[in-house]
């Protein structure tokens, strides 16, 4: 990929059992590239989200710095400044104006920034980058994660090439809507801000806001896209549009499965489907109870084919349903047709399906002719092992 | 209390690990009893509810017939005729109108009512009924529950006393609204059905309504008062109603509260309390974001006064809230005031707070004069567990 150049280092940021682990993450552009971002939907944000939903409206940005030992988050004016000092100092050292630094910042909330750590880190972080160290960014940006997240494709457009490239991070607190974590896309696309935020909406509606690790939705979470043009391949019309935000969205949806599957304590990764629901809303609502459901998510854990917890979980979920008209399968076994159970041989079989590391589970409840999904992992006792001991 | 009797027996409904417990009860009035229920909001319903929601509508019950091994939910027409045919049986048993009988049933969802056994139990159950033996009905009606939740109060109404005693079980899926778990609250006092009503739907409201296990919602779950007017103490006037609602939502709160101490793998009672905000709205949703937040309960469990992830839970609740604001205790210690977070000192003596098996959090919004709370558990490995295995 053409002009982009990467960093990920070991700051000090991190603490306890991560301690010594990269913390401290860079994504350097050689020229300014078209911009696009979408933040956190929660009330509480943190210092990073706030000056960077400002920095992006411009539409432009070069670098982004990102820790991940320190969320910056209820840090108050302080912790504003402190992002906005971590901007500068990357400028500084890049030798850019700071107002095209983008910062993100992920870990524990409430605590201020160590600056001394950053500036100490600053020369190591900004210089020697190459564009083959892009794993080492996408390790920097790791917080529980066990697995790094990176996702690259490269595509023509035109008969020109380019490369898009994702890393992204979970992977507790993911939950919609664009609240699921940090994910950074570089393309060397020449594509508008305009388009490329345009883009970026559909990608991550049918991605990460798509997902479901434990239903709590993080103060900090950002999606940043860059686009520098560098490739050759360029967007000039909207077929050429519609074809990069089919890429785009393949980039997303293999990362955002990636966040699932890496859930905190997760085993498993399930997609599940609702079919024939009355209107759009019906059938997302549907998706979403189902996949939030720690009922359902624990069953899935214990390889139990339990459908009354997600056929309940439906019930719940505020869309219009009648338990007499439900279809419901497992992979590839129909365990409840018309409203009526299939019997212990069905269930046999559905627990046999189970037992597979990706399982996916369609619900249709013939009221309509909406679809939707969603993706979520089941919740094992070391889910609440990490989360229990996350500070300690 | 006069003039109730009850029964709790061994009908061989329950399986697997809990073969062999009680799981049929009865509650019986010498004569039939001004009545009123609440049932679950889910969508999906037992026949049971079905059932009930019809014959509560005369407002007049004399028996209830419940069993904790089968749900008789998702079993379609014959579910609802086994439900009929099951209070058909006690009535002709008991020598009472069969439109008099009320039956309740939790348990495994899908799977139909053995109804032989019901059948079979049926002598056992209506014979030899005393007034001693409401404990007997409490145990028979637990299914993961590992305490039995029984209340009883006296009270006097104009010098005339009177006895209102609640049975209740739990332990999973236990969300509002109305949607909590079984409970069944007997009283001697004389009420007419429609006052009874009101006063329950005040009482679950502020009891019921306000409790947080898993955040699921059952298919089963109803609520059911009867007063049969034994006593002597009557309700007859406006002055006599707001007594007895008082004394009703004691016994519903101290219910309500066994059902989440007892909430499966809980090991902390805690009550978030949300004061200063802009609506009573908001102050429910702040409330209801920070009890069902898998990563506030998980923090709990480890004692770890995480104050950033209540707030962060209030901030996606949809409330109207700005953390440079927020004031937030644990018990008695402040640990955040005005959105600024009081140092390590603070979240040492937080952390002693916690290790208490009963903790008081309050976040105080600052932005209006509305308050609500609710009552939530922690989350263990344990919930995983009972939960992944329930089935098996």
């Amino acid at each position: 990929m053409k002009g982009f150049k990467f960093k990920g280092i070991v700051a000090g940021i991190k603490k306890g059992a991560n301690a010594g682990k990269k913390d401290l993450g860079l994504i350097f552009s050689t020229r300014p590239a078209s911009a696009a971002a979408l933040f956190t939907e929660n009330r509480v944000v943190a210092a990073p989200v706030i000056m960077g939903r400002e920095r992006i409206k411009a539409g432009v940005c070069q670098a982004v710095v990102v820790n991940s030992g320190n969320a910056n988050c209820f840090t108050g004016d302080q912790g504003l400044r402190d992002a906005r000092e971590t901007a500068r100092l990357a400028a500084n050292a890049l030798r850019i104006p700071e107002e095209l630094v983008m910062v993100a910042s992920t870990g524990v909330i409430g605590a201020p920034i160590p600056m001394q750590r950053l500036i100490d880190a600053m020369p190591a972080l900004t210089t020697e980058l190459d564009n083959s160290s892009f794993e080492d960014f996408a390790q920097s940006i790791m917080t529980t994660d066990l697995s790094m997240k990176v996702v690259v494709k490269k595509h023509k457009i035109k008969g020109e090439e380019f490369t898009v490239a994702g890393a992204a991070k979970g992977s507790g607190m993911i939950k919609p809507n664009m609240a699921t974590m940090l994910a950074f896309i570089c393309t060397d696309l020449d594509i508008s801000s305009t388009l490329l935020k345009a883009a970026l909406k559909i990608a991550c509606e049918r991605s990460f806001n798509r997902i479901s690790v434990d239903g709590d939705t993080s103060t900090n979470d950002m999606v940043l896209a860059m686009a520098n043009g560098m490739s050759g391949a360029a967007v000039e019309d909207s077929d050429d549009a519609l074809e990069f935000e089919t890429i785009l969205n393949e980039v997303t949806l293999e990362l955002a499965k990636m966040v699932v599957k890496d859930g905190e304590g997760a085993t498993k990764l399930v997609k599940i489907v609702i079919n024939g629901a009355a209107s759009a809303q019906d059938a997302l609502k549907a998706a979403e109870a189902v996949s939030h459901s720690n009922l359902v998510k624990t069953a899935i854990y214990g390889e139990d084919p339990n459908w009354g917890r997600i056929t309940a979980a439906a019930g719940r979920s505020g869309a219009d349903v009648d338990p007499d008209l439900m279809d419901l399968t497992f992979g590839d076994v129909v365990l409840v047709k018309k409203g009526v159970w299939q019997g212990v041989e069905a269930e046999k079989r559905a627990a046999q399906v189970m037992k597979k590391s990706e399982l996916e589970i369609v619900l249709d409840l013939n009221m309509g002719s909406f679809s939707d999904f969603y993706y979520f992992c089941d919740f094992s006792e070391n889910y609440v092992k990490i989360n229990a001991d996350y500070r300690s």
